[in-house]
């Protein structure tokens, strides 16, 4: 690592190492290096992986120094061989933790397996509502369905699509006069606040699961959340 | 009415006249007196039906002097004759609109359809999720998913269960330690608190129905929202 990347990045050596996989914009990985900039996440990005060669996301990955791979499914006989190089990938980055930021294709069930309880996804809606999609697909439903609160979503990737047990929460009001895009952006904004906020949970062992239920692990230091409030109603 | 009643319900009688449909303790009756007694709500509730001889509920229409029928929907031959005695009891009465808070029974398409856009319901959770059941099933079966974020939303009741045009939601946070009591509480004071603001908003006429979304009509009296927040995230 340079000394130029060190001072973009001050997460130390001995900081848990993470993959990143994205396919588009990587405003959630954007959200991630911030995050670690401001010594609230206690880790280093170790590999950014695109399902997609043209993702803007592999710039701002190269942009701080941060080893990137482009992994296209479709390349691969079967899906279950991507998913074996994608495993390969992660674990030769020494990847602790996978974090789907964005990231399009379902993952295969090995990939899943192979990291059992060490995928989180960020998902544009309050599941179980609105389930399955990409943005913008979650939120034109939303609003669709008239909805006064919308939000998102922090889960464990499970083999079961948008279904793995919650780590975290945020929700946003729905407004009358929202666009898809509106409500998309206002929802992105809670992505970025609580996607960090859950990893660094997660690589800190704060949380464990039971059944369903993420639960919280008694341990003084695991205060620290975002402070964001939510307007709980609807209106103007 | 009583010179001790005109006391307690400062509604004139001018006041657009409610119905309010009930099955259990009445708390959100009890909620709609006190919005009406603390001038936030201009109406005056005409009659309350109980679906059950024995509900608490009836006793708090009685303290203050308002007419009470039972109407056990078991006790008519059909469901659409039990529909047709609520819509006499309710024309007769004056109501311009019917309330359920807690009302157990579904209601009849006969009263649905003779209070077209005229009949409100509030529901123990953040609709789509969870629909179906009184409570305290959808708070369990909210608890039971895992999810971070519960609610309740008020809506128009149409001829499908819980799946009608939502006025207003407001959210509320699941935490580790919650019971269903617990959340159920939680839940419960911010039904007490969204109900009467949105029969006030329907009544002044302050929204219209535009497909399945609810919006709010620009009048300039149409503020007065309920200042209530909610943390937007998982944790402790």
């Amino acid at each position: 690592m340079s000394a130029a990347d060190e001072a973009a990045l001050p997460a130390r050596e001995d900081a848990p190492v993470i993959g990143v996989l994205v396919s588009g914009q990587g405003s959630n990985l954007e959200a991630i290096f911030a995050a670690i900039a401001r010594g609230e996440l206690r880790a280093r990005v170790g590999l950014v992986i695109s399902s997609r060669p043209d993702a803007p996301a592999l710039e701002r990955a190269i942009r701080r120094g941060v080893a990137t791979r482009v992994i296209v499914p479709k390349a691969y006989a079967t899906r279950a061989e991507a998913g074996v190089a994608l495993v390969a990938a992660l674990r030769a980055a020494g990847c602790e933790l996978v974090v789907l930021a964005g990231y399009k294709p379902i993952l295969d069930a090995g990939v899943v397996r192979a990291f059992q309880w060490r995928i989180l996804n960020v998902h544009p809606s309050l599941l179980p509502a609105f389930a399955g999609g990409m943005a913008p697909r979650p939120q034109a439903e939303a609003l669709a369905a008239g909805v006064k609160i919308s939000g998102c979503t922090v889960h464990f990737v499970t083999e079961a699509v948008d279904a793995g047990p919650i780590l975290a929460q945020a929700a946003v009001p729905v407004r009358d006069d929202d666009t898809v895009d509106a409500l998309a952006k206002r929802i992105l904004a809670q992505e970025h606040r609580l996607l960090p906020w859950a990893i660094a949970r997660v690589l800190a062992g704060h949380v464990r699961v039971d059944g369903r239920r993420v639960v919280g692990v008694d341990v003084e230091t695991s205060g620290e959340q975002p402070e964001s409030t939510v307007a709980s109603h609807s209106g103007q």
